[in-house]
């Protein structure tokens, strides 16, 4: 976006110039994308139409993320950033974890930036068999085997499932279906009640 | 179907000889109606296409259910008999009623012919505000209140929710998104992690 921009660039792979673009462009892209998505659904979505937003040629959409599937991966991922905050979730006393799941779970949905994204991908994943994969396959998977990974129980993955679960059903009944009490409940009410249930998945033996 | 079956209408009101096709027509207007909406999603079914596939008129399907909302939530309901299936689950010990919830959920979504219908509800409620209109203000918040007028706990319909909701996201994870281990494991070794959490929900004070 800056002095290192190169001249528009409307076909072709992308030369070392495009690729230079560096991370502007990719940060441009994963914008793109994720707005791509969630305003027109992961059917409609398109590598071009997402190359477009962003301003730069699909092929360097291709170079930087692959196919339609790993950007819709990766513009999920960048939507919660889990790389940099489930780490942090994890870390602290092992006996508030469900406590910190709960709070993370809800500040990310309670965001209108974060909630219209995790919206789409919802939708596209219930509509969607291959939208449900890449859920599946690439995001539920390495979020899941993250938190198991530090969970002292029997059965993590399915534990960090259970918990999961939980969580996505909270969202869909709070935010999609709006049904009351809970659509329109202090997340501190709702933290305080579902904290001690994901504890007793994650932290139990 | 028999001997008092009129002979077809093609359109008009219903007359008193149409309406007294009596149970055969109501129920084969929500049968129509469940597969319409299950094969076709709440958007691209009709009035008109329900009582084609029901082999009546379209005034009669008003005549019984009401407008096209109205239809879908009889055509829910009528997918797991709340009105039978909810007065048996909440009978019983209170201290198991969380299992008994956590069993009568997984057996409606295990059946593959109460399954299907449910799927369509809970796509058609994901994409289409109408639609998730209609399962809040109709089937859930019946079903919720229900539930809800048995428990001995303070915020009764709070609890009820957040109790569904973890079975709504364990439908999604299971039967939507099909995420391991989940989406194989046995109903009984899910029934028995879930079942202390909802008892939690619903049993405590």
């Amino acid at each position: 976006m800056t002095e290192d921009t190169p001249a528009p660039r409307r076909r072709g792979r992308p030369s070392r110039e495009a690729a230079s673009e560096g991370p502007d462009a990719r940060t441009r892209i994963l914008e793109a994308a994720r707005t791509e998505f969630a305003e027109r659904g992961y059917d409609k979505t398109s590598i071009r139409g997402i190359a477009k937003a962003a301003g730069v040629d699909a092929a360097l959409v291709h170079h930087y993320y692959g196919t339609k599937d790993e950007v819709f991966a990766a513009a999920v991922e960048v939507t919660f950033e889990p790389a940099l905050v489930i780490p942090a979730v994890l870390a602290g006393p092992p006996e508030a974890l469900g406590e910190r799941l709960a709070r993370f779970f809800l500040s990310v949905w309670e965001d209108p930036a974060t909630r219209s994204p995790l919206l789409a991908v919802l939708r596209s994943a219930v509509t969607h068999e291959a939208a449900a994969n890449v859920l599946r396959d690439f995001v539920l998977r390495r979020l899941l085997e993250r938190i198991a990974a530090e969970l002292d129980v029997a059965d993590p993955t399915f534990r960090a499932e259970l918990a999961a679960s939980h969580m996505i059903g909270i969202a869909m009944l709070r935010y999609v279906i709006r049904a009351e009490p809970l659509a329109s409940a202090d997340p501190e009410d709702i933290i305080a009640m579902v904290a001690p249930t994901l504890q007793r998945y994650v932290g139990d033996g």
